[in-house]
């Protein structure tokens, strides 16, 4: 057999918009628009920031749950997955979801073949803790004719965990809908912090990061952009994108590529390399989670 | 109680230096030139690189050998902690340790009060399999009258594991001898990976990092130098270093605050925050660490 197959390569479209605060129907339609320009441009796997059809500062409760809707027969993932089967293309994109009586601050990953799947915001970020329930559902990793996708939200790309969980369930790819606010004491001219976690990450996992951030300043809270696709190397393809302004990022990724360049030399393979066993001891040791 | 203290300043020095392969004379010699210097200028803690004392690139595992020698009993250890008695520092150094039959890419933790203990290198990188073994030691935090000091070696920062171990282990600083060598893909003017896998983790568990590497070419291998010191909050304090001259790099750090500022809101703690539950979860459904 031959080693080299032909690549397949994927265009990807982080899609950076602004949202206006619980108008979900204006929300969903620029959603369409900007997912349609990207469709148009020939992208196949489109992510959407987080939340991006009901917008992110609530005041209350009963706001967030107003601008929430049910995953998959509400109305937005309704529209969404229609495009999605008209365009022929691949969809992860961030939505408060409803269930039953509680929240969610989900992704859901759609396709030509309708709703594949929903991922639930493991780590919650602040006030989110107010209006929503930690995610339930652990990372899923779904796969699709494209390739395997996996998809987590904002603030669960701190977590160095949150990446390992995708890669070593075989993802190629974490499309990340994200509300990243400033992070303090950043210098003129170095790259945000989110740039700098979702480099780190995708270069120790070998897996391509394609992160879609919002814009503009809700309720006093400024928004970074920022948008960014890494490379499995680490290193940026595409982004950061404008820090204000609504914006598409593209690339064409050979997502085999994250497992073909996964072997870094005769010796060391990253995921292969890790010693499960120094780190159970050492977790096993570790009085509490909360020590510190 | 007053919620404020007044803070410790302890002075940080990553020693960028140059070994010579097999002259571990010369080196040790060197090491002590070099940790005067930055005791001279008031450094109390001391970093100085991967296998300082013997250089890296082997040819035989009878020269890792010849080079290597036992700790805290041989003749470089006790020359170091000879230098921390009298200087009355704190030394983080990288050494070939013989242990019987077997070798470790090790670091030894040196005080005024003599020898502290050691770490082995958890992940070897490339041609080290063949000289040394890995380490047994899991992931060490030291407890000492100006913090407390966890310390691993080069490929183990490319383990976001091994930053958790010594976070949760509750390790103020961590510091890292190391012989980097260039990664493929670096855009002009873009930091190093190396720099970059620290600053991520830093800030993703709130604890200082002070990188010291070597520089110079070793039988044809570069490396990088760039020594860094990067702040619990993610951003360097001083550095990258030069990456070819050797240089002494500086940071007065008070290592109270990777404790008294991870508290970032009035929800969230990264290491509080850690949903161990949902990662066992995963780990128990990937069928075998080697699946990818």
């Amino acid at each position: 057999m031959p080693d080299q197959q032909p690549a397949e390569l994927v265009r990807v479209a982080c899609i950076q918009m602004q949202p206006v605060i619980g108008d979900v129907a204006r929300n969903v339609e620029r959603s369409l628009e900007v997912c349609t320009e990207a469709a148009d441009a020939g992208a196949t796997l489109l992510v959407l920031p987080e939340l991006c059809s009901s917008g992110y500062v609530f005041e209350t409760r009963s706001e967030a749950w107003n601008a929430s809707e049910e995953v998959p027969n509400g109305p937005t993932v309704t529209r969404w997955s229609d495009f999605c089967r008209d365009r022929g293309v691949y969809l992860v994109a961030g939505i408060a979801e409803r269930a039953g009586n509680r929240l969610f601050n989900s992704s859901v990953v759609l396709g030509p073949e309708g709703y594949l799947g929903t991922f639930r915001k493991v780590h919650l970020w602040n006030r989110e803790n107010l209006f929503f329930e930690p995610g339930d559902l652990g990372f899923p990793v779904f796969h699709t004719p494209i390739g395997r996708i996996a998809t987590f939200i904002c603030y669960d790309g701190w977590f160095p965990e949150a990446y390992r969980a995708c890669a070593l369930q075989g993802a190629d790819i974490i499309c990340v809908p994200t509300n990243w606010v400033p992070i303090p004491g950043q210098a003129e001219g170095s790259p945000a912090m989110a740039t700098v976690l979702a480099q780190a990450n995708a270069h120790s996992n070998s897996v391509y990061v394609a992160c879609a951030d919002r814009v503009g300043t809700e309720r006093g809270q400024l928004f970074n952009g920022q948008s960014v696709i890494v490379s499995y190397t680490g290193w940026p393809l595409a982004g950061p994108a404008s820090p204000e302004d609504e914006e598409i990022l593209y690339a064409d990724l050979d997502l085999g590529m994250a497992r073909t360049a996964r072997n870094w030399n005769a010796f060391n393979q990253p995921l292969r390399d890790r010693r499960e066993d120094v780190y159970q001891a050492v977790a096993r040791s570790v009085p509490s989670p909360n020590a510190n």
